[in-house]
């Protein structure tokens, strides 16, 4: 029965006379220009010579000033530009490909116009409220009390006001240009890989994949150029290491506020297009697949452009945005111990030891590009092995990509963390890399064991579907809640592990204290970071593969092409997984050094030692109790906000199925742009509250006991309290990431495994249960969970930049 | 159709020729000899005459010993001797109540016969791990180190050891009788109450109010004699405060042992009979309700048997060991920190600090008794006022209850804690109590609010219910998620309060420090626990009625019977919710108690200050995420056992809904007794895991630590670690143990309100989500919720006890 529709459908489609060719008439209401950011059309408003001209001067005003500073800058910038280069090749290269038949590029069309619609209203939303909490911060900083040592060295009241806000501006404005650009590639790379996947799998898996690549590379590497322009400009602005002026080993603390720009927007980013992408997801299937009995994308579906529209803005947008910001808050933290680290010990030449996590992600670039490239089409390679399973080749790329991380890790490491001081303090950091590498290797294998189908803990979920809705809740509940267990010990013999080596590096202070500790963490940190473009490529293969099955699907392609675009959809599933698991560890390592420099920074705030943090003391327990509820309210806002969304979705679907009977026939065309403006509307809506709860709720908690601990004679337990709060939020964040990510992850696959027919396969009572465990699964691992892994460190930045308040 | 049945039924009952009465053949592997625990089956074996001398020297000596130690002591055991006659009466005239029809009975003696064989197996498998634990605990004792000084106080390594042994085997023994009395005294209260519902609600009520508070008096008696006939018997033994000997303020760390005791059989008592209850509940709905589409306990299903016998074994049986291990932890705790604290102010007699706590609770047993003879049937009062909302009633009393609280907790701190050197201390103690009575009180609303469908939360659950399955449990775990928010403030909040309310109470120690903040918070503590006999009763007055109403139901009793059951029920299952908050408020204020102990206790063994737990240390850091993820393992374990379990009973039920299709039309009997014996063996292998868990981590990951810092120069590191972990599970577990409480009750009560008719009633599809929201919820809510409120002091206390082994 259905497939005589398809039949009918397919006639249609030729004859071109079916409703669903009509273009205009498809989504009047989404139907618009081509949106481009106003920062982009200001440039091509001006003539392109000129701009070409004035590229070519920002750039070497950006070269002079990084080679006054350090060759290191000059180092970075160069690979970055290059990468850079690459990255516009990446682009090229798939935009040649072609968009494939009309039908296609029709739904292409409408999920460009939908994502990019939201994206602009989003981001306005976003602008705003950045714009606001600059202020904030501006009148912080302007009524915050400097020593006059700080005031002579250049860094007075105002100067350091500026230079906080500055930071956030544009981290907040590099946050937003590389989700923009993980969104702008997504929505063109989609159809071309459907078209691919009418010729070959392998085609179509290289243009998604080299999709990928160009905006991991765009992410990271802005992320790497950012902070090294920043860096430099303050070096050069400060006049830093001419006497009488600021140390250099005190400039990286003045990044902290382009990490809190990055993590300000990409949590929204994360919130506004979690909650899009799953609300639309969760409510196409419940009216689509439980009570129509309809197949996922199916173009019947009102919602379906919705959900495709969502993994663009949830899964591509947001990841960027989510990537961009794990790298820079990484790097900052990892620059703020070098250089603290560097003035304990008296070492020289401490530019090295800051630098180091710059330079560990230019060659992170470069490995990245050699992964890339390692993945080529049939053509190049000159050999047709269709059977070959798309998840091997994307791990052969992987294995490429650590095998050269572990070189040129090696090599930075001997290049710029050699000392006279410890000849061999190299070594010991070289291996902390070692064990962040290894960290981040295991990670991902044990995410896979418990959200691969492959594994039992998947299998014995699929099970508990057979006895009901119940007990597949349950038992995916336990399942997410028991993995938090070998990521949690990993995570703990990384830390220790890491730190004893950079403790016994043989790098001591003055009085022959070892010093390098918290360092060895960092680098740890740096070496699971290291592949951190490759990963984010795996990761952003996932949504470009999803929406190519959705456009093939909705546009009525034969069987066999949908086999192709299911097989890179099911890869794509399990790469987002484990990228999750890999954002969820770096993010527990980053916090724990932001941690360290919020210590350090409210020392210096407050001219006292602050080297304790007792939890012995009520108010400081409170702060940790107060610091584990927030992640608890925030998941619950994060996923509330998805049900919430998703009932609409639900009514307005049932609402058109029983005012358009026809649609079901295909005689009726479905209003699609209701379903996307219903979405759009209430995820930005919905995105505020969470949000809010997050950034309002340290500064209030950290003023509130600033001011308790006054009237008590308790001295900095504003910053004491803040800081418990940030620890217990941090380890009830990984821990709840952890649960929601692998909970969603299982449910979707253990649904997947009874598709592929076992326990009754399709359309049984056992697949219904898991079509319900999947819903569930949808906010948690989509929504909450990520927003997790940036909640935690934007918590992280935000105590570091609002230190001032909290004394 | 249904109702025509029913009248079948009927008739075949009052011919007495239906497969119903056969009473011999309704449960062959069940029917078995009243059971009696042997140690009453000794007394009973013996003359009575004998047993009566024996009973009264027993008391004299008591006494004796008591009056050596403190007049106090001996108006706390006046006062115990005399509750326990008052219970005795309460049971007495519960038993003299009729025990109904045959039908009745013939149920009620099946629920009883499967609570007691489970009761059995349970308690023997306990023990049997509770004299191998205390085999552990006293060879770690015997070769642990003492100084000079303890051993010339007579406290030398033989004596702590039999001590810590002694008081631990006497805390699991009372522990397991305070388990047996809740459950005796339901399974022959439940058919009382039935075949009062015939009569009339209010003595109905009057019934189950009156059972459920002889177990509570009965408990709440036997966790304050023990303690204080220890406190007197070691007293007397180590010659307390002659000279040489050991202080009085140095007694209470003694008695530790006997909390531990008790909550480690609490613990297993609680995961062994709530994995028993849910896994029988989840199965029996699963399959009856869902599937089947007949009404809760309905005699047609072959599981009502084993979740009826649940509700004795997991909420009877299981709630008095909780409760009773709260108020020994409670007791024992406030004691230590009082004699600390009496220590450091010099305090001339320190014997009103340190017995404080025991006199609160002899007058918690004066207060409640009047609370519940406030609750009088329609007899005695004289008026018939049937339509009074019973919840109406038990409020009434809790108010009585709460007014005697606030006088004689007043008189108390008036009486005890009036010292010269602070004169109005006593004043800002009773104030602290206050802090706790208000807590109790608002925890009390605030659980009411998050589960009682007459607010919004619920309300806005059902409505969630009516897009399906999935937005149902994702509404469901919002609400739970952000439900933790106002308690965690109100813990907070009531935390610093009464710390500061002690710490300005003017009370100094020698250098003129403040300090009675904590002993301030221990205070807030037992105002909070000040009515728990009356929390208790109210409890116990759930799973009676609630058996009630099964009772009812089976017996297939007249829809009149049915609705008034049907009420109690309803109450039942709002006063269960409610008691749960009160539990987690203490439970998260008693473990910040035992945590200040368990310092104490470190400084003492170590003979070093231990003073500050600094979690900016990795390895206390890594202690902390450690801490937490056991709660969310222990967390996983606990609802897959449910979850597990369910699935076996589903299958035995489905299995013989299909070999036996005359069960549906009341031709064929079901074989309850198979259900029972499914539930309750698996249930007793499902129990170890987590309990092991619980009970091995924190030794292990305490000397994995000590060895580490052992060979990394860091001193104490074990017992930091074990202390971070120890703070870092509490706060997890508190927040866990709201979300999953809280959860569990609202999705009750949503599917509640919508059989009340709302949303389409029940048998609509809004119904059907709901049911599965309830089936989700039922393991967090009387399995891993109520286990983790025992867990987090069982943590407590292991560490106290095995503190030497981190050294």
């Amino acid at each position: 029965m259905n497939s005589s529709h398809a039949v009918a459908m397919d006639d249609d489609m030729e004859n071109g006379v079916g409703s669903y060719q009509e273009r205009p008439r498809t989504f009047p209401s989404m139907r618009s220009k081509s949106y481009v950011p106003w920062i982009f059309r200001m440039f091509m408003g001006i003539n392109p010579r000129i701009v070409f001209v004035l590229l070519l001067l920002a750039l070497g005003a950006v070269f002079y000033i990084g080679a006054r500073s350090s060759p290191i800058v000059v180092f970075v910038l160069s690979i970055c530009i290059i990468s850079f280069f690459f990255s516009i090749y990446l682009a090229k290269w798939v935009l040649a490909k072609d968009e494939g038949p009309p039908e296609m590029a029709q739904i292409s069309d409408a999920i460009r116009d939908g994502a990019e619609g939201f994206f602009r209203t989003q981001y306005g939303t976003i602008s705003k409220m950045a714009i606001l909490l600059a202020l904030v911060i501006l009148s912080i900083y302007l009524f915050r009390t400097t020593t006059p040592q700080q005031e002579s060295s250049g860094l007075g009241r105002l100067t350091s006001a500026y230079i906080t806000v500055a930071a956030f501006l544009l981290g907040a404005l590099c946050s937003g240009i590389a989700g923009y650009v993980g969104m702008w590639v997504s929505v063109r790379a989609n159809v071309r890989v459907s078209s691919a996947a009418r010729r070959s799998a392998r085609e179509a898996l290289q243009i998604a994949v080299r999709a990928g690549g160009f905006s991991a590379i765009v992410v990271v590497g802005m992320a790497v150029i950012g902070v090294a322009v920043l860096y430099a400009a303050f070096y050069v602005w400060l006049g830093v290491d001419s006497p009488g002026s600021m140390k250099v080993t005190d400039l990286p603390l003045l990044l902290v506020g382009y990490g809190f720009g990055a993590s300000f927007v990409a949590l929204f980013a994360q919130l506004g297009g979690g909650i899009y992408t799953k609300a639309a997801d969760v409510g196409a299937d419940l009216v689509g697949k439980v009570e129509q009995g309809i197949p996922e994308d199916d173009p019947r579906n009102p919602a379906v452009i919705a959900d495709l529209v969502g993994d663009n803005v949830g899964d591509c947008a947001a990841r960027g945005a989510d990537l961009f910001e794990s790298i820079a808050a990484e790097i900052i933290s990892a620059m703020i111990l070098g250089g603290t680290m560097a003035q304990r010990c008296k070492i020289e030449d401490p530019s090295g030891f800051i630098l180091f996590p710059l330079v560990v992600h230019s060659f992170d670039l470069v490995v990245s590009s050699l992964g890339i490239l390692s993945i080529r089409g049939t053509r190049e390679s000159g050999l047709i092995v269709p059977v070959e399973d798309p998840m091997m080749i994307l791990q052969k790329g992987y294995s490429v990509t650590i095998f050269f991380a572990v070189l040129t890790f090696g090599l930075s490491t001997r290049w710029l963390l050699y000392t006279e001081q410890a000849p061999s303090a190299w070594l010991n950091f070289a291996l902390c890399g070692l064990v962040g590498i290894i960290t981040a290797y295991v990670f991902v294998w044990i995410t896979k064991y418990y959200t691969d189908y492959k594994h039992e803990p998947v299998r014995v979920l699929a099970l508990s579907s057979a006895t009901g809705h119940g007990t597949n809740i349950i038992a995916g509940v336990s399942l997410g809640l028991e993995s938090t267990a070998l990521p949690v010990l990993v995570i703990s013999i990384a830390i220790i592990a890491a730190f004893w080596l950079g403790h016994t590096s043989g790098l001591v202070d003055e009085t022959g204290n070892p010093t390098g500790g918290l360092f060895g963490t960092a680098v740890a940190t740096m070496g699971m970071l290291s592949t951190a473009a490759y990963v984010l490529t795996m990761d952003m293969f996932g949504p470009i593969a999803d929406n190519a099955g959705g456009i093939v699907e909705m546009s009525q392609q034969p069987e066999s092409i949908r086999e192709i675009t299911d097989v890179l959809d099911a890869v794509g599933n399990t790469t987002k997984a484990t990228t999750k698991g890999f954002a969820i560890g770096s993010a527990a390592l980053a916090s724990f050094l932001l941690f360290s420099a919020y210590m350090d920074e409210v020392a210096s705030f407050a001219h006292v030692p602050f080297k304790q943090v007792d939890i012995a003391v009520p108010e400081v327990f409170v702060g940790g109790l107060l610091g584990s509820m927030l992640i608890f309210v925030f998941s619950a806002w994060a996923c509330s906000a998805v049900g919430k969304t998703a009932q609409e979705v639900v009514n307005e679907v049932r609402r058109q199925f029983i005012e358009r009977p026809g649609i079901m026939d295909y005689k009726e065309k479905p209003d699609y742009g209701r379903c996307v403006a219903i979405v759009a509307s209430a995820s930005l809506r919905e995105m505020i509250k969470p949000g809010a709860l997050a950034i309002i709720s340290p500064i209030v908690i950290g003023l509130l006991f600033r001011i308790l601990g006054h009237f008590t004679g308790q001295s900095l337990l504003g910053a004491k309290v803040v800081a418990s709060m940030l620890m217990f939020a941090t380890v009830a964040g990984i821990l709840m990431a952890l649960f929601l990510n692998t909970a969603g992850g299982a449910w979707d696959n253990a649904k997947k495994y009874i598709e592929t027919g076992a326990l009754g396969g399709k359309g049984s009572d056992c697949h219904k249960a898991a079509v319900t465990g999947d819903t569930v699964g949808d906010p948690f691992k989509d929504t909450a969970g990520p927003s997790l892994h940036v909640l935690i460190k934007m918590l992280a930045t935000i105590t570091l930049v609002m230190a001032p308040v909290f004394l």
